[in-house]
């Protein structure tokens, strides 16, 4: 299935998506995925994120390809950050590129939607707590990251996270195709294969040390091949078996 | 003014303090405080953090006498990092030790409770984004703080963000005391006129990354005297003009 949250006719819903139409969901996806009767072309709605998060963590350094790049060695334990809820954009919408800042670089990653409360989740009992997947940009202010030394200002500007299109909830995340293209060019090309830690691993770390709510967001680190975005650049992360995310810097 | 959020007959309420009272507040405190006619006794109640934040944003290192104690250079910038809203606990609630933590530590800290929407706010308008200030202890596992090397993890922590017991609106936060007490005993004293960053310049530099909300949580730094707690300890925040926050280590 595929989940989107849109706006139509200025109300704000939850659908999936059949064939070139919504399906409207009646209230959130996250229990039960009930189906209205009402459905309405895709042409006709804004996609907004497909999530309302109470937080959105993210991992650093956790695909072996990015940590031979930096030179830096596997990390023990995931190194963990958040980004600010507004920080999120939807599928189209700007990447606003800052005043002051000097490099804004992409960063593509596999995103993981949860669908219920968990605190100690067990690795084999994870999959339960996902409802899908989906892409995310870590857009990066990457001298300030180097300035600060601490990661988060220069990962929680406004719009420093696009976030979409959608939830695809059939994915097996093990072996995917992790794409990003800059200008339509090719600029990472990796696997989910390459993750020094796992889904399960990572969600049930975070969830040692935090609450996960439904509608949080985990994403999984990025792959070799980051690099500076400009403006007026399109930035497109694409995923195996979910789509392409597409944003442009503003 | 002192306003509480608070439980009270299983609803939840914003209030004012009058004597040994609470008068309930008509909605949220952020535009108008509108009074009710409905008052009730504090021993009735039960206090809950006095913020609703979007996000908890804080600043590391913002004390001379703390960064003299730690033998750091005073910083070019303020140093961000951000709490997910699941670490807030309101006072006389219980901060909860962490397996797998070996060193969990109180920081006494001065907060601020945004007002009202606000981005690249420039430092003469932040007063009046400011709704009040209250006590904050940015409870931190200081050994995961320093194998992470990242801050986000070991203050990530479920019950690591002790708020309150109340928003005081009319403090001049210039130079006010702040005292830390561990079991009764005197842990940390010093004073808001050590700030490095003083509360105009960091609202503004902060709202240059991201769009603040009424109800955002900004926290300035915590002074000398850091140090550890065990199960069964008692912790308090006192702040000049505000008043105590109290916790306990379970």
């Amino acid at each position: 299935m595929r989940i989107i949250r849109f706006l139509y006719n200025k109300n704000i819903h939850w659908g999936l998506i059949k064939e070139d139409c919504a399906v409207i969901l009646k209230g959130e996806p996250f229990k039960n995925i009930k189906l209205t009767a009402k459905k309405v072309p895709l042409t006709k709605i804004k996609l907004l994120p497909p999530a309302t998060p109470t937080k959105i963590v993210l991992a650093g350094l956790n695909y072996k390809d990015h940590a031979k790049e930096l030179k830096m060695p596997l990390p023990k334990n995931p190194i963990l950050f958040l980004k600010p809820i507004t920080t999120l954009i939807a599928h189209g919408e700007p990447i606003i590129y800052p005043k002051g800042v000097g490099q804004l670089d992409y960063e593509g990653e596999l995103a993981i939607i949860i669908k219920k409360k968990g605190k100690d989740i067990k690795p084999k009992d994870v999959s339960r707590y996902i409802l899908g997947y989906t892409c995310l940009n870590d857009v990066t202010a990457r001298d300030l990251q180097k300035t600060d030394g601490q990661w988060t200002r220069s990962k929680s500007f406004d719009t420093f996270c696009p976030l979409g299109p959608w939830i695809e909830t059939s994915i097996d995340p093990r072996n995917i195709a992790i794409r990003l293209w800059l200008n339509g060019i090719l600029k990472q090309s990796s696997s989910t294969k390459e993750f020094i830690f796992n889904v399960d691993y990572l969600v049930s770390f975070i969830s040692k040390a935090m609450t996960l709510y439904p509608g949080d967001v985990v994403s999984t680190g990025t792959p070799f091949g980051v690099g500076p975005m400009k403006k007026g650049d399109s930035v497109e992360v694409e995923i195996e078996n979910i789509g392409k995310l597409s944003n442009y810097i503003k």
